[in-house]
C-alpha cells in the first residue's frame, strides 16, 4: 500500500512476518496500534522485550527459565529426577504439567525431525540428552518417557530418541496411543493426557 | 494457561487485547516471538515504539504525519487548498489517494457517529473542521466532498458533517453511491472509487 508513513509502512510489514499473519490483518493491527493509546501500545512493545531479555533456555532441560538460572521444574527438588520426559517444544511441557499428574522431569528437543523443513537431529537438544544420560549416580536417569507429538514426524522423532536412549543403556517409553493419531499434544484435554502417561509402554 | 514464565503471560495478555485476536492464536505468536531471533521480534517490539513515538495527527487534518509538522498533503503547495474532502479514518485517506484523481486536501474526522459504541460528534474533530470553515482569503474553503463510509453510520454522519458545512456557508457534496451499499472504502477497488468521485453530487 503506498502513501503510509515510514514508521507505519515498517510495522505493517514487521507484523506480517508473523505466522498466521496476511497482509490485510497486518495493516489492521498496525492501525489499530496507531490509534490506541501510546500506554496500551507500549505496553505490547515491552511485553515482547522483556520475553526476548528475561527468558532464557533452561541450561539443564531447554524449558523455558526466567533470570538465566535453571527452570522451575528442574530446579525442584521434590520432582524425580531420575525420569525425564521428552517433549519437542515448550509449550508441549506446558500442557502435561497442567495434568498434574508427571512428577519427573523434562527434556525439550527444542523442534522435531522434519527434512521438509530442513530439521535434522543436529537441530535438536540431543547432544545434551546423551550427557544427562551419562550422569551417574543419585541422579542418574533410569526411565526415558518419549512425549514426542503422535504423527509422523513426531514417531520418527521418537525412533531416533528411543535408538539413543537404549543405546546408553536407559529404558526407554512412548506414552501410549491415548491420543488421537494426527492430533496435537497441546490441544489434548486433560483425559487424554492422561491416558497417555498412565498408558505408557 | 497455567505455567507460563510471567513475561510470556504477560505477552499473551497484550496480543489477546489486539482486534480479531484469539486466546489461542495469542499463544501461538507469543511462542512464535519466544523462539524467534531475538533481533527479529526486536524490530516488532522497535516499530510498535516509533509509531507511536514517530507519527502524530497532523495538527490541520488530523491525517498521519512524521516529527510533529503538517501532513505531507496539508503541505504541498500544488494542491488545492480550497477543497476539503472528509474521511472518517486515515485508512480512508490512504484509499482515496491511491487512486490519484483527488488534487485537493482532507479532513479526517477520526471516527464515526455510533451511538452503539458511544461515540458521538464530541469524539470527531468538528471544532478543527469548523475553524478550516470559518478561514477567509486565497485559501478559504469553497467545497466540502464527504466521504464518509456508504453505510448507515457513515450516513448519519454525512448528514452531520453536511449540515455544518452549509451552515458555514461553504458547498457540500456527497461522494456517489458508485460504492455498494455496506461496503467499506478501504476495500473499494480503483475503478469504483473513481466512478464515486467523479459522479460527486
Amino acid at each position: 500500500m503506498r502513501h503510509l508513513a515510514e514508521p507505519l509502512s515498517r510495522l505493517v510489514d514487521e507484523l506480517e512476518k508473523l505466522p498466521g499473519i496476511g497482509a490485510r490483518t497486518a495493516e489492521r493491527l498496525a492501525f489499530h496500534l496507531l490509534k490506541s493509546d501510546t500506554e496500551e501500545a507500549m505496553l505490547l512493545a515491552r511485553a515482547i522485550r522483556d520475553v526476548k531479555h528475561e527468558l532464557t533456555p533452561c541450561p539443564v532441560c531447554f524449558n523455558i527459565a526466567e533470570g538465566g538460572g535453571n527452570c522451575r521444574i528442574c530446579s525442584d527438588a521434590r520432582r524425580d529426577h531420575t525420569t525425564l520426559c521428552v517433549v519437542e517444544h515448550p509449550k508441549d511441557l506446558i500442557a502435561l504439567e497442567n495434568v498434574a499428574v508427571y512428577g519427573g522431569v523434562y527434556h525439550v528437543l527444542m523442534g522435531r525431525l522434519s527434512p521438509h523443513e530442513g530439521i535434522g537431529p543436529e537441530n535438536l537438544t540431543l547432544g545434551q540428552l546423551t550427557r544427562r544420560l551419562a550422569a551417574k549416580g543419585d541422579e542418574a536417569v533410569v526411565e526415558v518417557i518419549v512425549a514426542t507429538n503422535p504423527d509422523a514426524e513426531g514417531d520418527a522423532t521418537a525412533l531416533m530418541v528411543t535408538q539413543l536412549v537404549e543405546k546408553a543403556g536407559v529404558r526407554a517409553t512412548r506414552i501410549a496411543r491415548g491420543l488421537p493419531t494426527g492430533g496435537s499434544i497441546e490441544f489434548a484435554n486433560v483425559e487424554i493426557l492422561k491416558d497417555a502417561l498412565e498408558g505408557r509402554s
